[in-house]
């Protein structure tokens, strides 16, 4: 494990294999730029439920069972599920996996959170303690306005530099064989707070973590940006992507070339999403699809996967706390 | 990876070695069972800081420094850590790591975080990923009383069967070199809900995971329970503590020699707390000081301990929905 910038890095021996991956969107993400990489698009936002929570609980659940059904994998045969979401006590994944009923381990890393359970579970594969593993993350942009913000059928007007959080849901099944685009390294990110108390200024609060965790593990593994096809940010938006790419520059390396953020890649200039979108569901539905099938196509070879969160609560808020803030990258790759 | 019952059994190929263990406490705990094996007891509920969440996470950041003071490690010198608290968004957790600034993976599995956190650094121990990695959880009992239930100030009856949420919090070093016990083996838990609801029975809801949990272990490695010196499990307090022997009980298991809750070993009868202990902070104050003094006193060379947590949120009690649960256990033991 390499430690340059007091952050760790991970180079896997025997790559982890991202056998499939599946997603599931609500109707506003369905009617956006990933259209034509979404396995299920839900007729409304609640699906049929009595709640939002319940709706995005359904969603994870699918997102798993289509990434295994693909490849008539029997969910059964999925030693562990890494996954998590931006839910109070993570309502949204408990639920799924209850009715999955696979080990499972729960993980809190806000918007990080595909990144991080693609790098757990690539450890797990990796160190040979599992054969197949569920990675997945989800999150409802109704349930996540009602916790963090105000009553959603309030529909407060929302900043310019406000982004929103998708309705969606995302799952990888990684392998010890076959084939498929490969885990190659990671870097696990440090919470990094540079003072911003702005809950609707999400993208800035979360550039200096991102920014962080590229320059580590460019740095760790002694590549360029350039080395990548593509980088990809989860849920940056428009105003933290370009913050990343200032942050970036200022320390000698430039992501112009070849950089993107999930979060700017869901809605259209049409759909009102201000500065783009957020949620553990960015940067989830846009690998799980979207990124995965250009893997599968070659068309992209070597990507960067930088899952970024911002871990703040509203009582931190309320508590007059700025917005800590984690991005951990997962560098996938195809072979020739 | 064993995968009797569904679940999900690692043995450990180099037990990853328990380092360094320290704990800390609030007063109502300082002046309980385990007042002996406490670190650092708090002088009062908030220990100068303006709210308890902010108290909780000075605990959380105490308890890992202190871990590391004690071997005279740099926090440095800790390549990631792994942490969880019971708070919306992880919020102790999350200020503690922010001031730590280590490398950190944030989980959520209630009040089964230790074990989870302890499983997943051996993990990434045995495997080759890093070379000391911190574990802790952290609860704090107003915190958490004004999250899930009513205003702490109210102070509103609880019936006999609540139990109290522990204030404190413990953390452990693992390395992969270095004298003190070892982790040998774990078991992922799958998330099982008999159909609970009532949020002051959490022992009653959370028995049925802990026993699938430890019989699954006892069956994957084909061990009786006299072949541990002890069975802890976190939080199930008295209530919990009897129907898990008698759940264990009808499949032909026999607990009731050698199993005790970590739960109902934190308060004295005088300290009315009910039911006996729940929160993160449980199963890791007993287990970080009292458990591990005694491994290292070889007064116990044999032990495993069971997570056990409550996934419920206030969200998805308010929606009706019963409890969902969860046990994760690690064995845990010193050579002769």
């Amino acid at each position: 494990m390499n430690k340059h910038c007091g952050q760790a890095s991970i180079q896997f021996a025997d790559a982890p294999v991202i056998i499939s991956a599946a997603n599931v969107a609500g109707p506003k993400e369905g009617a956006g730029l990933q259209r034509a990489f979404i396995d299920c698009i839900l007729k409304d936002n609640l699906q049929g439920f009595d709640s939002w929570e319940k709706c995005e609980s359904y969603m994870m659940k699918e997102a798993v069972k289509q990434a295994a059904a693909k490849i008539k994998l029997d969910v059964e045969s999925i030693d562990v599920i890494l996954a998590g979401d931006l839910l109070n006590q993570l309502m949204g994944t408990h639920f799924a996996m209850r009715s999955l009923s696979r080990p499972f381990l729960g993980l809190y890393g806000a918007c990080s959170t595909m990144a991080e359970s693609m790098l757990l579970g690539a450890v797990m594969i990796d160190g040979g303690f599992a054969s197949h593993v569920g990675c997945a993350a989800s999150s409802h942009h109704d349930a996540a306005e009602r916790q963090y913000r105000f009553p959603t059928e309030l529909g407060s007007q929302r900043p310019p530099s406000a982004q929103w959080t998708v309705t969606g849901a995302g799952s990888v099944i990684l392998s010890d064989k076959g084939a498929g685009p490969c885990i190659t390294r990671a870097t696990i990110g440090r919470v990094i707070d540079y003072g911003i108390k702005d809950p609707n200024t999400l993208g800035a609060a979360m550039a200096p973590a991102a920014a962080e965790t590229i320059l580590c593990h460019l740095a760790d593994f002694q590549l360029q940006p350039t080395d990548y096809d593509m980088i990809f940010t989860g849920d940056l938006g428009m105003i933290g992507r370009q913050l990343l790419i200032e942050l970036c520059k200022n320390k000698g390396v430039d992501l112009s070339e070849n950089y993107q953020d999930c979060g700017c890649l869901i809605y259209t200039e049409q759909q009102d999403a201000h500065a783009g979108a957020s949620g553990c569901a960015s940067s989830a539905l846009v690998f799980c699809g979207n990124l995965y099938r250009h893997l599968l196509l070659k068309t992209y070879k070597k990507i960067l996967l930088v899952g970024t969160g911002s871990l703040h609560s509203p009582t931190s808020y309320q508590q007059k706390e700025s917005i800590p803030c984690i991005a951990h990258a997962v560098a996938v790759e195809v072979g020739e």
